[in-house]
C-alpha cells in the first residue's frame, strides 16, 4: 500500500505522520517543491527581524528526521500532472530538471496556497517581495543585510502585512503600510479597524488607506511608490495581499473544485475522486455559523485537517470527521493582540442573519490590580433567536477572549447563556465580571427592551 | 414597596443596584455589619504587600455614591433577627449600641461567610490573624508598620493562604506554610499540588505538608509555632482555612439550609420563605457537572447570583435564572496560575464517573517564539460517554485554558468536540494546536485503544 502526499508543510506532515502512526507498513512519501518541508510559517514575519533567532527553530522536521520514521520526503520535487484512473503521477526533479513516473494507491493533496501578486507596474524590481515561503524570506533577508534599507513600504493591511510591519519597524525601519480599502484588518468591524490604525501610527508607522499602489518606481532596484497622486520614497516593499489555494494541478485531474475556488472535500476530507484525500489551506470548508463554504488558509486548521485526511487515508476508512471551522484568528500588532471568531456583523448581515451587537471597552485585570490594560470586545448575536455569530477582540487578553467565544459559538450557545457562565476570576486574570459577560448583559438587555419588557440591563 | 438587604459586598450591592434600575419607585436599604461596603475582598492579599497601593481602590462605591443612586447603605448595623411572619427586622446600630425594628416588603439575604478559625491555643494571640475583611487587613497592616515582623507563618494552603504567602513574601519576609492535608491547592489533582509547592519553594517559601499546628506560642504576641514536634520562630501568623456561610440569622428565620450547610435557594435565587432571596457567599448552588448542590464562595459567582435576586425581588417575578456553577477558579502564585474548572479527577470519582484523564506540558506560545513558557493543562473526562468533567490548568496562561474548558463545559461539550475546535493560533499567543486540543487528542487516543479500534492518537 502505498501512500503519496503532495506538499509537505503544515497539512501534509501532519498528514504523514498520522499515517504513519497507524499503519507501520504502508510507504509515504510526501512531494514537496520548497526546499525544506514542515515549515512554521506563520513565524516568518518574526524571523524577518530576528524576534526569532534561529532559521532553524522554523522548520519542524528535517526529511532525515522524517526518515528517521520511515517517512519519504522528496524536497525540490514538482508533481505536475496527476493520472487519477492509472493512480500514476508525473514528478519532475526541480533540481535535475528530470521527470519521472510515480504510482499511488492512496493520495493526499495539501498543496497549501501560494502569493499572487497584484499587477502592478514595477512589481518586479528588485526590492519588491512576497512574504509566503521560508524562501521568501531568505531573499528579503539577504536584501536587508545587503542594502540596508530604511524606509519600507508594506502593500495591504490584511495579518500578515500588519505582522509584517511591525517587525520590520522593530528593524529601525520608516515603514508606510498602503491599504485599498477604507481601513485596515477588514475582517473586524470598524472599531479594531480605529484600534489597529491607532496602534500602527502610537509605534510611527504612516498608514494610507483607501489608497491603490499605482506604480513602484526605480532603476532595477525599487526606489519609490506611487499612490493617489503622490510618491514615496522607499527602498524595499513587501506584498501582504493575494493569497490564493493552489488548486490547478488538482482541477486539471478532475478533482472538484468547490465555490470559493478551493478544492471540495466532505467531512472525512475526501475529494470527489476516489482514493484522494486533501487537506490545507488548498481547501475549502464549511463555516459552522453560516453554513457556507469558507476559505480559510491558516496553520492550525491545516494541521487539524491534516491529522483527519492522515487517519482516514491510512485506514481508508471514515474513521474522523473534520465539521469545518469559525474562522477564528488572532494576530499582535505591537502591544495588542486582535482576533475574531465566527461572523464580523457585516459578514453576518451577508449570511442572512438580522444581527444585534454588543461592544464595549473593559478592563484585562481588576482595575485596581497594577498594569490594567484596555480591551475591546464586541459580540454578535442573531435577533431572532439570540444565538451568539461572533466575537472580536482587541487589546490586552484578546487571545483569552477570543478563544472563550469560539469555544461558546463551537457549543453553539446564546447570549443568555454567556451572563451567567462560570468563567474564573481573580484579581490579575480580569475584572470581577468577564467582559463577555458584561457584553452578553448588554446585549441582553437589548433584547429585553426589545421585547418591552424589562427597561434595562445592569 | 421596600425592599431591604442584609449585607453590602458583592452580591447585596450589585442586587441593590440592578433593583434600583428596574425599579425607580422602591425604597431600598442595604444593612452591612462592617464599616464599608462594595468590598473588592479579593484583592485583599494584594493590599497587605502594597501591590494594590490605595485602599480606597479595593472599596467600589460608598455609601454616599449608593445614596446618590438613592440606595440607603447603613454600614455598621447588624440585623440580629428577621421576622419573616410580620416582615419585620430588628437591627442592632453597632455605632451607638441602640437596637432598632424595620418592616421589609421583600428581602434579599446577602450575609456571605466569615472566617472561623480552628482553635488552636494561642490563636488569640497579638499578631494571629484572619484575612476575610478589609477591616482585617487594615489590622494586619498596622500590625506589620508597627512591629516590623520577619517571620510569618500561613495556616492553610488553599487558594488564600497561597495569595497571602505571596503577598508577604513580597514584603521581604520569611515565609513558612503549613497544610494540614499532605499537599497544597488540595481541590487540584497532585500535578497541581507540585507544581505549586515547587514555585513555593523556588520564591524561598518554606512549606509544610501534612502537618496541623499545635499552638501558636508567646508572651500576648505570638513569637512561635509548634507543630509536627517541632517549633518555628514567628512573628506574624494568617489563617487561611476555615470559611463558612453565615446562615445562623436565616435559619433562625426558618429559612430552610441546605445539604452543604449554605441557605437552599431555587434557580430563581428563592428562599423557601415568601418574600425573601438569598445570593453570594451564603447559598449553595448546583454544581451542573456533577448536578449536586455545592458551596462556593467566590466574589464573581456571588456578583451574578446578586444580580438574579436583585432582578427578582425588583419584579417580584421569576424574570430571571441562575443556573448553578462550574466551580470555576484560579488564583496566582508568584510567576504561575493555577485555574480549575469543573471536577478534579477525585470529585469526579466521588460523583459516580468512570473518569479518564489526559494531562499534558505544553507551551504557552509557539516554542519558537520568544518568552515561551510551561503550563500543564489536564482534560478529566467521563468514560462512559466522553462527556468532558473538569480541567485544571497551571503555568503561564493558565487563565485562559481554564476559560476555555470552562466554556466547554457550559456548552456540554465531549472531549471529541475539543479535538477539531477551532480556537485561535498565532505564533505569540499559543502552540500551532492548542493544549486543549493536544489533550483532546491523546483523550482520544485512549478511548480508541479502550474500544481496540485505532491504536493510537498524534
Amino acid at each position: 500500500m502505498r501512500l503519496v502526499i503532495l506538499g509537505g508543510v503544515a497539512a501534509g506532515t501532519k498528514a504523514a505522520s498520522r499515517a504513519r502512526r497507524l499503519d507501520l507498513e504502508m510507504e509515504i512519501t510526501v512531494y514537496q517543491e520548497e526546499p525544506e518541508p514542515s515549515i512554521s510559517e506563520c513565524g516568518l514575519p518574526y524571523f524577518l527581524s530576528g524576534v526569532v533567532e534561529e532559521r532553524e527553530n522554523l522548520i519542524a522536521r528535517t526529511p532525515e528526521q522524517f526518515a528517521d520514521r520511515d517517512i519519504e520526503v522528496l524536497v525540490r520535487h514538482k508533481v505536475e500532472r496527476i493520472d487519477t484512473t492509472g493512480k500514476k503521477l508525473s514528478v519532475l526533479d526541480l533540481r535535475t530538471g528530470e521527470t519521472f513516473e510515480d504510482t499511488y494507491d492512496r493520495l493526499i493533496i495539501a498543496t497549501g496556497a501560494r502569493a499572487v501578486l497584484p499587477p502592478i507596474p514595477g512589481a518586479d524590481l528588485e526590492g519588491v517581495f512576497k512574504l509566503r515561503f521560508l524562501t521568501d524570506s531568505d531573499e528579503i533577508g539577504r536584501y536587508l543585510k545587503e542594502r540596508s534599507p530604511r524606509k519600507a513600504t508594506i502593500v495591504g493591511g490584511g495579518y500578515i502585512g500588519l505582522e509584517v510591519a511591525e517587525n520590520l519597524c522593530r528593524l529601525g525601519m520608516e515603514v508606510s503600510l498602503i491599504e485599498g480599502e477604507d481601513r485596515v484588518a477588514l475582517a473586524y468591524g470598524p472599531e479594531v479597524s480605529e484600534n489597529v490604525e491607532a496602534e500602527l501610527e502610537a509605534n510611527g508607522i504612516s498608514v494610507y488607506t483607501g489608497e491603490q499602489v499605482d506604480e513602484f518606481t526605480g532603476e532595477g532596484r525599487v526606489g519609490g511608490v506611487k499612490f493617489g497622486g503622490q510618491e514615496l520614497e522607499t527602498d524595499l516593499a513587501i506584498f501582504g495581499v493575494g493569497i490564493r489555494p493552489n488548486v490547478e494541478l488538482a482541477e486539471k485531474a478532475g478533482v472538484e473544485i468547490g465555490a470559493t475556488g478551493a478544492i471540495l472535500v466532505d467531512c472525512h476530507m475526501k475529494t470527489s475522486v476516489p482514493d484522494v484525500w486533501a487537506a490545507g489551506d488548498c481547501v475549502e470548508t464549511p463555516n459552522l455559523v453560516s453554513g457556507r463554504p469558507t476559505w480559510v488558509p491558516l496553520g492550525d486548521t491545516a494541521n487539524q485537517m491534516g491529522r483527519v485526511a492522515g487517519t482516514n487515508a491510512a485506514t481508508d476508512d471514515e474513521t474522523l470527521e473534520f465539521p469545518g471551522v469559525l474562522g477564528t484568528g488572532i494576530f499582535k500588532v505591537f502591544d495588542i493582540g486582535v482576533g475574531k471568531t465566527g461572523l464580523s456583523e457585516k459578514e453576518a448581515e451577508e449570511a442572512g442573519f438580522e444581527v444585534v451587537s454588543a461592544g464595549l471597552w473593559a478592563n484585562d485585570r481588576a482595575a485596581y490590580y497594577p498594569g490594567a490594560q484596555k480591551v475591546f470586545l464586541k459580540l454578535i448575536a442573531d435577533r431572532a433567536t439570540g444565538r451568539l455569530l461572533g466575537a472580536e477582540a482587541a487589546g490586552s487578553g484578546a487571545d483569552k477572549l477570543t478563544d472563550i467565544c469560539a469555544t461558546a459559538l463551537w457549543g453553539r450557545l446564546s447570549y443568555p447563556d454567556l451572563v451567567n457562565i462560570d468563567l474564573a476570576y481573580s484579581p490579575p486574570y480580569g475584572p470581577v465580571l468577564s467582559p463577555i459577560i458584561q457584553a452578553a448583559t448588554i446585549l441582553s438587555g437589548k433584547f429585553d427592551r426589545a421585547k418591552e419588557g424589562i427597561r434595562a440591563s445592569e
